[in-house]
C-alpha cells in the first residue's frame, strides 16, 4: 500500500468525502506512522438515552460500581467479597424461579458442583436438548447461587433444560481449574446426550469459557455442540481492544480496564500467560467452531472483545451473528430478568440455539 | 415494576454483581427518574487501536474533519462543496475501475441520472442478478463521480452488476427528489429482473435511502428485493440514539450530531418533520422488509442507529444480521478499497446477497 495513494483516496467515499479536508499531502495520516494519531476527547456528560425501556434506562442511570479501583489484595478478600455475592444472590432464587417458571436443584457431576435447572414445561423440541452454563464473573466471582441467574434466565425465556457449573474459584483453585470443571460437565451431560442437541453459553469470564471449552474440546478431539452463546466474553485479557478506551468511565459495571476485573482474572491466571488462547480465545484457531450467536451493547467495555470475537469466528468460516444492545455496558442484558430487553436478548439466544441444535 | 426489588436484582448477575455497591435502599437509580443519570466521563487521549490492519489504522488515526462544524450556509455554498467532491473523486475513478476490474459507464434510466458497473467477469450465480446503489452524503453531497465508490467496491467485491443512483439533490430538488428517484431506477430495473434477483444497498443516507425505499415499496405495493444493505444509515435524523453522545469526538468523520451532516440532512429536508420514517426509518413499521445485512463500526456516530435499526427489524421478525467493525468512524468500511477490512465488510455482504437472491 503507498501510503500518498491511500491519502488520496480517502476522501473520496460517501460522507467520509473530505469537507475541506487538509489537502492529501499535508495529511497528517499520510506521513505519521501507522500506530500514532491518539484522539483527545474532551470531558462529557452523556444523558441517559431515551432509545431503551424505562427499566433499562434505570440500569444504566446507575453510578459508576463502587470500588470499581479497590479490588481486594488477599485471597481471604477475594473470597469474602465473592462469598458475599452468593448471601446477596440466595434470597432473590426463589422469587426469580417463580417468575420464570423454573425448579432449580443443586447436583455434582462426575465431582464437579452444579445445578440443574428445568422449566415448569417444556415443548417437545426442547425435551431431549440441554444447554450447559458457565456463569461470569471475572473467574472468581459468583459462586453458589450466584452463578445461577443468566442460566434460569435461558432456561426460563427458552423453556429448556439447563445445568450450570459451579467450577472451583480461587483461592479454592486456579488456572485452569473452571476450565477443567466445565469440561468435565460437557463430558457427561455429552454422554447422555447427542453432540448437537448440546448448546454452550455464558457471559463475560463465562463466554470466555464457552469459547475456550471449543478449543479444549477440539485440542482433545471432542465432537462439539449444536451451538454456543458466548455473551460479551472476555476474548482478550491482555486488554487490547478499542473499546477498553472509548467506553472507559462510560461502562458502570466494568468501568476501566484497569479495574477489579483484570486484577480478578490475574488472581485465577495466577501467573499463566494471559495471551493463551484459553485465556483470551480471539487468538485461537475458531475454525470448526459451532454456530455462535455473541451479544453485548454499544457502552460494554468488551464491546471489541464481541465484535473482535465475531470477526474472527466469521474470517473462519463460522456461521455466528452478533446482537448489540443500545445504551448497555458489561453484560447488562442478563442484569434483571423482568427487564424488556433482557427478554429481547434472550429470545434471540433461544431462536438461536432452536435453529441449531437437533431435536 | 416494583423499582425496590428491581434494585436489589440489580446487584446478581454475572460480573454486574454488586462489588461493594451501595445497598439496595440508597441506590440513586431506585429513586431518580428513569432519565436521570448523566454519566460525567473525564477527557481522554484515545490511541489508535493496534487491534486493525495497519491500512485502517492510518484512517483511524486521522484528525476530526476539518470544518465540521463550519457548514456551508447558503445553497451556492452546498452547491460549490457537493461539486468539489464530484472535482476530487473524478480522477481516482479510473485506477479504482482498474483494481477492481469493473467497467463504469453513465446511463439516464427513465429520467434519473445513474450508472451501470459492470465486473469484467461475472459468475454464472450473479448473471442475471443485479444491485441498486443509493450513495452517502448526508442528502446533498456526492453527486456525479463522487457517488461512484461504495457502488464500485460491491460490484468489485462481489462480481455483481451495480446501477448507482446519482439521484437530484439540493439547491436542484428536494425532499423528497432523493427517494422519487431512487425507485424510478428500482422500478425500471425491477421491470427486467425478478424482484428476488434484486438487492438494494448504500450507506449514511443512502442507508436511510434503502429503508425508505423498502417503506415507499410497501406503500406502493410493490414487490421487494431479495435483499438490502443498509450500511450505517441515518436511521434517525431526529438525532436521538446514545452513541450521538459517547462517540461524539471520537468519530472523525461525522464528529457530531450537530455537525455539517445534520444542517445538510435539514436543507435536504426543507422543513418536513425529521421524524417522518421516509427521513428516521427507524420509526417506520418494517414488518415484510427483506433480508437484511447492516454495517457499522465501534467509533461510528451512527452505531446506536444501526443497531436500534437492527433491533426495530429483528421484533418485526426479518432476517437481519449485523456487522461491527473494530475502531472505525461513521461510514470508514468503504473508504478505500485497498483496506483489507473494506474487502471484508463487501465480502460479508456479497455472501449474503449470494445466500438471499435468487439465481
Amino acid at each position: 500500500m503507498r501510503p500518498a495513494a491511500l491519502t488520496l483516496l480517502v476522501g473520496l467515499a460517501g460522507t467520509s468525502v473530505a469537507l475541506a479536508q487538509t489537502p492529501a499531502s499535508q495529511t497528517p495520516a499520510a506521513q505519521a506512522p501507522a500506530a500514532s494519531g491518539p484522539r483527545e476527547v474532551p470531558a462529557k456528560t452523556v444523558p441517559v438515552p431515551d432509545t431503551v425501556s424505562p427499566a433499562m434506562q434505570a440500569l444504566i442511570a446507575q453510578p459508576l460500581r463502587k470500588n470499581w479501583d479497590a479490588p481486594p489484595t488477599t485471597p481471604e478478600g477475594w473470597k469474602a467479597l465473592s462469598d458475599s455475592f452468593a448471601t446477596l444472590a440466595a434470597p432473590q432464587i426463589g422469587p426469580m424461579a417463580e417468575r420464570l417458571r423454573v425448579s432449580v436443584a443443586p447436583t455434582v457431576i462426575d465431582g464437579v458442583r452444579a445445578y440443574t435447572i428445568t422449566p415448569s414445561d417444556i415443548p417437545a423440541a426442547n425435551r431431549d436438548r440441554i444447554a450447559v452454563h458457565v456463569h461470569g464473573g471475572c473467574y472468581v466471582l459468583n459462586p453458589r447461587e450466584a452463578a445461577l441467574p443468566e442460566a434460569m434466565m435461558l432456561a426460563g425465556f427458552g423453556r429448556i433444560t439447563v445445568v450450570a457449573v459451579d467450577y472451583r474459584m480461587p483461592p479454592e483453585a486456579y488456572y485452569p481449574a473452571a476450565l477443567d470443571d466445565a469440561m468435565t460437565v460437557l463430558k457427561a451431560v455429552m454422554r447422555d446426550h447427542a453432540p448437537k442437541k448440546v448448546a454452550v453459553f455464558g457471559s463475560s469470564a463465562g463466554g470466555a469459557l464457552t469459547l475456550a471449552m471449543m478449543l479444549r474440546s477440539k485440542a482433545e478431539n471432542l465432537p462439539m455442540p449444536g451451538a454456543i452463546a458466548p455473551g460479551t466474553p472476555m476474548a482478550d485479557t491482555t486488554k487490547r481492544g478499542d473499546t477498553f478506551e472509548t467506553n472507559a468511565r462510560l461502562d458502570n459495571v466494568l468501568v476501566s480496564p484497569d479495574g477489579f476485573c483484570d486484577a480478578a482474572t490475574r488472581f485465577y491466571a495466577a501467573g499463566h500467560d494471559l495471551k493463551d488462547p484459553i485465556l483470551s480465545p480471539v487468538y485461537g484457531d475458531v475454525g470448526g467452531f459451532p454456530p455462535t450467536i455473541l451479544t453485548t451493547g454499544t457502552r460494554d467495555l468488551l464491546l471489541s472483545n464481541t465484535v473482535r470475537m465475531h470477526r474472527a469466528l466469521r474470517r473462519a468460516g463460522v456461521e455466528a451473528v452478533l446482537q448489540v444492545y443500545e445504551g448497555q455496558s458489561h453484560a447488562q442484558f442478563y442484569r434483571d430478568d423482568r427487564v424488556p430487553e433482557t427478554q429481547e436478548a434472550f429470545g434471540e439466544i433461544a431462536a438461536f440455539f432452536d435453529r441449531h441444535l437437533d431435536r
